[in-house]
């Protein structure tokens, strides 16, 4: 029950701080839209800064549980996994008109020259991201599906942050174009034999 | 004279803006910044929006401007004037310590979802920066550096978005790894014959 609210008012804050920002989010409004009284915000976290920490590995954990996920589905070849794991962000950036993007870009861009316990926190959290991927690359590697070639930390090191720069064009355009543009280069030019 | 103190008050305003964000900056921290008087903002800007709007397209023509002075520079096939660009701005960073980003991708980021008019603006200036490399992918196909296969509009606009992702990790890693990471995979994946 407990574990339950705390996750509440995650989810909806960073709901609303993926879209107005860190900065620019209230407490209060945090807990307006989780539907939680008013002071329980410290039952939870020890401040402001704590939550958005953990807002940060709240993502990241629920980022590396869906790569598990795909990664286990015997169903598909690599490549395949590594598709699917894109197309389900575009059907979901698409069913919320394209806003939010992903918190760990966000805050990255909010936070990077703001505070050194946030960046070394993003830092781990994008090292985390490029961990979570790369077991699909290793694979796709050795069925051959990518180039023998390929350095396959900075690969999906490159995948993930062009992916971010994607997203951020995303909420400018409205629309999945910068997406789609993103999945076609990674896969023509990059993640192929 | 006019002209001049209003460029400084948008050069000032717009390194406070990329190192704490729009909202999260004050108009007086902007005019104590740019050294100059209260109460003269509103003599150049009709609104703190309307600073906002005007910071990109100084961007905008200042990006335009390097690009069209790198594009003349004879003594460099086309391939290595892209390279002079990377190289200028991963220098440029270097000295800044890492930090600030760029002011289009950072407002792309932060308003993207929040004011339709900020949106309008920063689609057409990312449309602005596309148009500004494109001469030079043009350049390059017609020369043989680059596959005649590539689509150059969807390429350019892989690069930058990818740079600015690029530019988000840069914030929170604190060196020019992801900038140089994204030179390599540009070069070595995608502008290649």
């Amino acid at each position: 029950m407990k574990r339950n609210t705390k996750q509440i008012i995650i989810e909806k804050g960073a709901e609303i701080i993926n879209l107005k920002g860190f900065h620019h989010t209230g407490i209060q409004e945090i807990l307006d839209a989780a539907d939680v009284p008013k002071g329980s915000f410290y039952n939870y976290f020890k401040s402001k800064d704590d939550f958005g920490l953990q807002v940060i590995d709240y993502y990241v954990e629920q980022f590396a549980m869906l790569l598990d996920k795909t990664i286990k589905d015997s169903t598909l070849s690599p490549t395949e996994k590594m598709k699917k794991v894109l197309l389900f962000f575009m059907e979901f950036y698409k069913s919320k008109n394209y806003a939010y993007g992903c918190p760990i870009g966000n805050l990255s861009q909010e936070m990077g020259d703001l505070s050194p316990v946030f960046s070394e926190k993003l830092r781990n959290a994008g090292d985390a991201m490029v961990d979570s991927c790369l077991v699909l690359l290793e694979e796709a590697q050795k069925t051959g599906e990518i180039s023998p070639q390929l350095n396959l930390r900075e690969t999906t090191y490159f995948i993930i942050s062009s992916w971010h720069g994607a997203l951020m064009r995303m909420k400018v355009e409205k629309s999945l174009a910068p997406l789609e543009n993103h999945y076609r280069y990674v896969f023509d030019y990059i993640l192929r034999p």
